[in-house]
């Protein structure tokens, strides 16, 4: 399955329990498009978070981000992995 | 030891050689700034790339993408993961 890095911006502020409860809505949902969340990363201090997914297409991380109310701004695919 | 994730754009074509190249030019040097790069993902459509890695500080960070030929576009501290 491909993997994805999706970026989303204008979370500043945002908290370890924000993101926390942000990743387990996206996991709560996630099996329903086949996406697998793997890990998500943030800092609080330019309001970046990065998520990293396996999934069928970028279409569906982002159905599921939406779903769970935090749209992402980029989805990439990432074939290339080092 | 504090995690970054940093960005590299206008990466566009960037083959799975070239990235690994890059990489294994930072794992050459990165001791001497004790940072630790631990992957890298790279969207070639796009010309994206991400790298996570340990270190002191982000200018460290930078310093080691900066004399092995690729500077960063972007480092941000990354204190939240899930």
């Amino acid at each position: 399955m491909p993997e994805f890095m999706d970026v989303h911006h204008n979370m500043v502020g945002i908290t370890a329990e924000a993101l926390k409860e942000a990743h387990n809505a996206d996991l709560a949902i996630q099996d329903e498009e086949k996406v697998e969340f793997k890990k998500a990363w943030a800092d609080p201090e330019s309001g970046v978070v990065y998520c990293l997914s396996e999934a069928p297409s970028a279409e569906a991380v982002q159905r599921i981000h939406e779903r769970a109310g935090h749209p992402a701004d980029e989805v990439h695919a990432v074939p290339l992995v080092v």
